[in-house]
């Protein structure tokens, strides 16, 4: 089904399994929305959490831990936003068998990033399994791919059992998919995919940039702190541990947007989010202000 | 707010206020999806009847005598869908005076059609009375005024108290608007409006066509049922006064698509559909195959 954008398929599944009495897991560290949807629904939201140590991705073995009788929907999202995690095959796989034993659960899989790979990591699509594709909605779209956002996009594959809901909910909220945007989906569909390729590259260069910048101001601040510390200066380590009023002071005495990781999830304190979607040069820039913002905060 | 369509303002306006317990008020007959968007929120769904011998348009004595303490939102739409019934300004004028006893109630204003006029009637928008401008949601969109239907482009006016919460639903819902028909809005708004008035011309000269056949086919439907009174053989009126089941077979059998009245409400039974947006010629077609279709089932 053509959907006008990614989140008409998160808020309709949402709303087909939501309401109160209800468990729905979602990753945390995650898109904020799906949390703010299943709330609205009166169902309660049940973080499974994405760590560090996992690579940023989920764990199986995690997740299944937190499946109970109440639990209507899982949503899961690899590639991961905001972390950009990866889970494994084997992981998926032990997912997947694990889920067996809870036939009643819905899956709702967040593949939007599908081709947001790097280092030699590879995507799984959970349509590959035979055994949950009763109960697997999957949600994907034009916008990171295609570099589409505006152009709200996306679609969804809803089983059979589903479809009816799916369609009566989407007559009902929003008719059709703007149809010059239906022509552009086709034409990007058809057309070589060549400027995919490249632009994941180019995502891939940036994404070293940003990493690498990211390194030379800590080995800055490091330096900095040793510095300091020879002279008895006090540093503010408590500010600098608040993602959420750091990137607000970033934003505006740096003019660097970022996103503080408590905005994605309970487990997102201690993080923040950088977006690579711009220039070299202004993600260059955006790094020099912020070495510039942290060595003068961590001076004051 | 810029809407993708106008539905996702009905929508978001039936979620606001939509609850088991509450009652919601629609027009009956009218937009099939008021309804249904009402019983998906646990609402009751009150219909206001909208009578041929009002003009097809509500009363406002009759929609005032059915608001309760339980009401929460009515739902009003003139011109109206799909009587084209246009409610008259004093008539509209006594609902608002009326409405000040109930400030707990909201109103949804659909306007959707508000330059669909003909016969000199005048369309009044209800932002135009500051007496209930703090809980009017008023709904309008580009598809009939600039036939952009496909294009998904509508836009709504919230009151200052409500203007957060329908934020957060349209930021959770679809983000925004495709940036194309954004674009393509802004154009149909600037540009020439020489274009709405031929076109609410040309609408109004296939509307007298639809007239004039029709009542050329009753003619002629009265002339063969006098001749067969005549011979003795018996008509059916039974089957020519179900209108769903007529809309099928016209569809079936002539390759008309009509709608039957129930299809839009209660109030519905006894009526069909036609609608015009085509052109004369296949306006001209369609009547011709109705009138066969007609005078051989009377003849059968």
């Amino acid at each position: 089904m053509i959907m006008p954008g990614g989140k008409p398929t998160m808020f309709m599944s949402i709303l087909m399994f939501g309401e109160p009495g209800a468990d729905i897991l979602y990753p945390d560290p995650g898109f904020p929305i799906y949390r703010s949807m299943i709330e609205f629904t009166g169902a309660r939201p049940v973080p499974v959490p994405i760590r560090e140590e996992n690579g940023f991705a989920f764990s199986a073995e995690e997740t299944l831990k937190l499946i109970t009788p109440q639990t209507r929907l899982l949503i899961i999202n690899s590639p991961a936003n905001p972390t950009g995690g990866v889970t494994p095959k084997a992981e998926v796989d032990k997912l997947v068998a694990g889920l067996e034993k809870w036939p009643d659960v819905a899956i709702m899989s967040d593949e939007i990033y599908d081709h947001m790979v790097y280092d030699g990591e590879t995507h799984v699509c959970l349509l590959s399994y035979p055994s949950i594709r009763d109960r697997l909605i999957l949600l994907n779209g034009w916008s990171k791919t295609y570099a589409m956002t505006g152009w709200r996009l996306g679609y969804a594959v809803w089983p059979g059992k589903l479809y009816d809901y799916a369609r009566k909910l989407a007559v009902n909220l929003h008719s059709c998919v703007n149809a010059s945007a239906q022509y552009a989906g086709l034409a990007a569909l058809k057309g070589p995919q060549d400027e995919v390729r490249k632009m994941v590259a180019e995502f891939d260069k940036r994404r070293k940039v940003v990493v690498e910048g990211l390194e030379q101001i800590a080995r800055r601040l490091l330096r900095d702190a040793q510095r300091a510390r020879s002279t008895r200066s006090r540093t503010s380590s408590a500010r600098a541990g608040r993602p959420r009023r750091s990137a607000s002071s970033l934003l505006e005495d740096a003019g660097v947007a970022i996103i503080g990781g408590p905005d994605f999830g309970i487990l997102g304190e201690g993080y923040v989010r950088l977006s690579y979607a711009n220039s070299t040069e202004n993600i260059l820039k955006a790094l020099d202000r912020m070495g510039e913002f942290l060595s003068n905060r961590k001076a004051a």
